[in-house]
């Protein structure tokens, strides 16, 4: 009990500084008439949108809490609705954050011309999402643990409706986990399909149908492209990365009750509560650590290297997370008797977590080889642009696949080894390792498109030069910080997936026998085979909806483009039209994809049983993630090489050549794949897990062909 | 023992019957000189290319039988080089067969004007493919059980260098397809690399560097992709087939084995017997109705509709299979104890097989859905043309992962259901079932590229327009017929891994208990996510293959066309050299790829053991599956979007118009695709499966982290 209060107090001041620091934010001056008007125009835009899509999560959670309560546990419907209520809050927090910061950063650069004053209030406004993913994260969590008096190894429940009996400890952690899950996966969805058609539509109008500069303002898609930013980039990222934490902790938490329910005679009641222990004090421990490093970023003089600034801020919160992590296994697990899977003694799950930390970073530089400009295989993609647009495709295509191989073993190296140090709570214990100091990982990622946004109304607003160039600058920065935090997000759901698939498997397995999945059975393998299936048509229904949805919006630019007025510049186009109806595309095209990822699992396990869900489940996942990172990656070499050949680096293949418009059309295949379905993937996977996993208890009693 | 030497007569009738059709055709006139010309390059560049390919895989295969005899069994090297030989024959026997038949095909067509002639010709130069696939295949399997007295449960033996036990009847059957599969693996990664080069640089000397019509005689690279057309469509297509039914046999045999070793009690050796001549008379049944279906179809006067009888051929062929393995179920299982797992008795082995080839014609009716141009998906893509080449190429993504989860649903429940009616020997029946008149299906694969050489040799003659017209119509047909036999193909691979993956896991278990891959085990699931970012990686080796020797090809190309003469038509292109170019760049790619595909399972097996190999073989099969069919049929719809909009059945995207251009991009970017990696797929985990059954044993003994 006492240490649930010591992180809760962390959780609360964290808290209360993030407001501090809304409130420091929104005193800030504005800048000009312009600057304010277009910022406006952004933060409501994306209020809408986020106002919009709450309507149908609201009531796509109360559904499911009532569902959960009268059919799987009584408490769990609350649980359930505390999950998406925290994720909604972060969202709306982090967005409204970002909105103001984004012309407040412009203006800091127009009011001191001074990188490292500019890099703070981005910093500032990354932090106030960053933070509260971690401490709302944490906070929902610890306060179900004081209300329900914690986990327990033996409890039984059931819902109102059944007589089913599961762990209600076990049922109200993952039902708050799934609660997160479902906030993301609408977000990711939504979010995507909203930024990425306003994008090709505004590409598709200006340089296919009509011959216009990029990003001209006349037409009105590229004002919805600017607030998608915020809507994916901000409160997509936010709960994402928020549900893979929260999840993360989960797992973990699952894995200690079974592991003491099928070992209970070589242990204690005492390694129970340590092994329990261990995963809360991580995750309060990183957001004190993150509070710490944040804060001193905060208030003190920052130099005018950037990266530099960035990198201090994420590495500093890193190493006090991994010193703080060492000494609580020290106290936690030092003076009771440890399962004979900690090879190492008490320093087994340090190891474990401390190899997490390594993965990621592994898979970030990785990420960065494969798609910046400054390696072979971008340059070598830019340099084949001549040879035509079926060459750059597949080429791109060639990248994305070669490119899964170096982060796929660096992640099965380390579930391999962390599994033999710590057997699988190691795993888990790694993936919380790596999701430890999420906030300030979050912070350096909600620096980009704070950083992407100034520069933009800068260029809008016409302010000077001199401003354009500091903005630029922080962009530039928050790109390739970037690459370490999807390295970072891809890893950690990899990491949490095994470790939520691991735990549904210990879930349903009567205590006191190995929890076994067993591939080589028919039943498994017919699941597993599915739900690779699954990822393809999942990702098939996000490419089509965007594009779609780009071709209506494309429509309708066009149509107000034909407007007298508009095209000669005389007259506005109406641009609040254009974003409501992004806003109200995207929204539609979410629902099906994101019930699919709720519902499959559920059919799955009603009609063939609890093992074949766990085979869908690990088929999802092995598909999944090389598809994740060749999304991601291929999208993100398409558009470095782009820029590489508008850098003018290539001879004979500068702006305007052949080879540049190749280079563009490869852009564009990889804007759907990055920024829709890569990004996607991850929170498909997960929310697939832990709906499996709040059901596991029911899907072996109800089923149809038994 | 006499129903070995039965299968062995049918064996060797098919092969009389083979030589008497090659015998007739070879007789047959070839036409005019323009034509003799012409089939003779054709002819002499398959010959060199496979002469350059087989001094490679003889090297491969005698240095692997060395390793095998040494370690694994004293016998198995014999085995896995009979394996060998038995494909090689089969692919030069067929591959000669199609370069005499096409140009008389041609022939018939001017002499006779009929298209049941011509339909006669082409189908009995395909028969020679087919039928001496599954005789060869067949015969081969026999003699190794006719030599080393059969397939017993007990039998123990050893390496000659090892002393690790093994059970040498296994060993040498899995060998024995291991030999199928490096023949096949060479030839799918290097005819798919040499022919889709040619192709590639062919579009881009034409249309990119210069602007040239298409199949432009000028143009040298012309000419390979002829050649090309026979060595993958005939020589892959045969190799890939055979190893694939002589997999499945070699998977239920084994399963066969397993199945006895762990239920002995409730039953006897007449069941075992019984289990193991069961697939037996299933394959020589199935030989024996395509020999009588493909000899009526030579015999009887055929009508003027082609498609009707290439279709009449296939199911009169897969009638009297079906009646044939209905009586042969009915007295091989009758009399004898069956095991608990058969739920409908004796019938119950035959209701898997035909389930089987439901889920074949199934697969492949889906896959015309999605690739012909008679349908929504394709007709779609072509109208989305006119928005230019990166919405063709991100449709085509999302048609190709849409794609996939219907065949993968009928895979799956086709593999639950056959396992629910009889076990693990179901499955293994299932995919025999689709694969017992492989005979007539790959006759009817190799009637499409003969009518399209055909074709092409009427088109670069000049022949008339009416004998161009019947070639036309044979080659359309060609195509639909394709879908099918593309359908059965994906399946039985699908069926066959799943079988050899079960068969892996039964192997090294040990007798008497469960065999079980336990996925929620840290070291399997580390394999798998291997395994299946392996896929990835084996795609990407092959995609940049091909590029890469594209643009060797193309630059040669231009060489040629820059000597004077060339271009203005008045002297000829040196075609033997890009022909032999085009033969080595694609051999020298083929090795890294193929043997990569031989020796990451022992790589994996000797770090990491048997269970490791376990996941990797499952993680690349999940993964394998839907990216083949992906790969398929987002090339298909690529291919025929082009031809739809060529035959100008969209108002507005005519020939030559932007979006003419943007579909033959689609086109060239699904090249590579469809006929270079979704049909290596196949192989890929085949050939890894297969490696890792012969070495089963040895892993178990041999592993560096214990």
């Amino acid at each position: 009990m006492g240490y649930w209060l010591c992180i809760l107090a962390i959780t609360l001041v964290s808290m209360a500084y993030v407001f501090y620091n809304y409130g420091a934010i929104r005193k800030m001056d504005e800048g000009t008439e312009d600057m304010k008007e277009l910022s406006a125009i952004i933060r409501s835009g994306a209020d809408t949108f986020l106002k919009t899509e709450f309507k149908y999560v609201i009531i796509v959670v109360i559904v499911l809490a009532i569902i959960f309560t009268l059919l799987v546990e009584v408490t769990s419907g609350i649980t359930l609705m505390i999950g998406a209520a925290m994720s909604s809050f972060v969202c709306v927090l982090g967005m409204r954050s970002a909105t103001f910061a984004n012309v407040r950063t412009t203006n800091k650069a127009k009011e001191t011309l001074s990188i490292g004053e500019t890099v703070k209030v981005a910093l500032c406004g990354g932090s106030i999402s960053g933070l509260s993913v971690q401490a709302m994260g944490l906070m929902g969590l610890i306060l179900i643990l004081i209300i329900w008096n914690g986990v327990s190894a033996e409890a039984t429940s059931k819902g109102l409706l059944t007589g089913l009996p599961c762990n209600p400890t076990i049922t109200r952690i993952t039902t708050y986990s799934l609660g997160c899950s479902i906030v993301a996966m609408f977000n990711r969805v939504a979010g995507g399909n909203y930024t990425k058609a306003a994008d090709i539509s505004a590409d598709i109008l200006g340089k296919i149908r009509h011959d216009l500069p990029e990003d001209d303002s006349r037409v009105p898609n590229t004002i919805a492209d600017f607030i998608g930013d915020n809507v994916n980039d901000i409160a997509g990222n936010c709960s994402d990365l928020l549900e893979s934490f929260v999840a993360t902790i989960a797992a973990t938490l699952m894995i200690a009750v079974t592991a003491y329910n099928n070992y209970g005679s070589t242990v204690t009641a005492d390694t129970f509560k340590a092994t329990i222990m261990f995963p809360l004090i991580m995750a309060g421990s990183g957001l004190l650590a993150c509070l710490i490093g944040l804060f001193l970023a905060n208030v003190r003089k920052m130099s005018d290297d950037p990266s530099r600034e960035l990198n201090l801020a994420t590495w500093f919160s890193a190493g006090i997370t991994l010193v703080m992590c060492l000494i609580a296994s020290l106290f936690v697990f030092k003076n009771v008797p440890l399962y004979e899977t900690f090879k190492f003694g008490w320093i087994s799950p340090w190891i474990s977590s401390v190899l997490g930390i390594i993965s990621g970073i592994a898979i970030g530089s990785i990420t960065e080889y494969y798609t910046s400009t400054e390696f072979k295989p971008t340059r070598g993609l830019a340099s084949i642009a001549h040879e035509g647009e079926a060459f750059v495709v597949t080429k791109g295509d060639a990248i994305g696949s070669r490119s899964c191989l170096a982060p796929v073993l660096v992640i099965g190296i380390a579930l391999f080894v962390s599994g033999r140090l710590c057997g699988t709570y190691g795993i888990a214990v790694s993936a919380l390792g790596m999701l430890s100091f999420v906030g300030a990982t979050v912070s350096i990622d909600a620096f980009g498109p704070i950083a992407d946004n100034a520069g933009g109304i800068a260029e809008s607003c016409h302010l000077d030069e001199k401003v354009r160039a500091i903005t630029d600058r922080l962009d530039a920065v928050g790109n390739t910080t970037a690459a370490i935090g999807k390295g970072f997000a891809i890893g950690s759901a990899a990491f949490a997936t095994v470790s939520l698939i691991v735990a549904y498997v210990s879930n349903y397995t009567s205590a006191g026998s190995e929890p076994i999945l067993n591939i080589a059975s028919y039943v498994v393998i017919a699941g597993s085979i599915i739900g690779g299936a699954m990822v393809e048509y999942f990702s098939a229904l996000l490419t089509d909806n965007t594009i779609d949805a780009a071709k209506l919006m494309a429509d309708e630019g066009d149509r107000q483009l034909s407007e007298p007025g508009i095209l000669e510049g005389t007259k506005k186009p109406d641009y609040n039209r254009m974003i409501e109806m992004a806003a109200n595309t995207a929204i539609r095209k979410m629902l099906i994809p994101s019930v699919l990822a709720l519902f499959i699992p559920v059919l799955g396990g009603f009609l063939f049983g609890v093992e074949f869900v766990g085979g869908m489940l690990i088929g999802a996942t092995i598909v999944a993630i090389p598809r994740a990172i060749f999304m991601g990656n291929s999208g993100g070499a398409f558009d470095n090489a782009k820029k590489y050949i508008e850098s003018g680096a290539i001879v004979g293949s500068e702006k305007g050549t052949p080879a540049h418009k190749a280079a563009v059309t490869g852009d564009t295949v990889g804007d759907t794949r990055k920024d829709v379905v890569g990004v996607a993937l991850d929170i498909f996977i997960k929310t697939m897990s832990t709906v499996a996993n709040s059901m596991a208890t029911v899907f072996v009693h109800i089923r149809v062909f038994k």
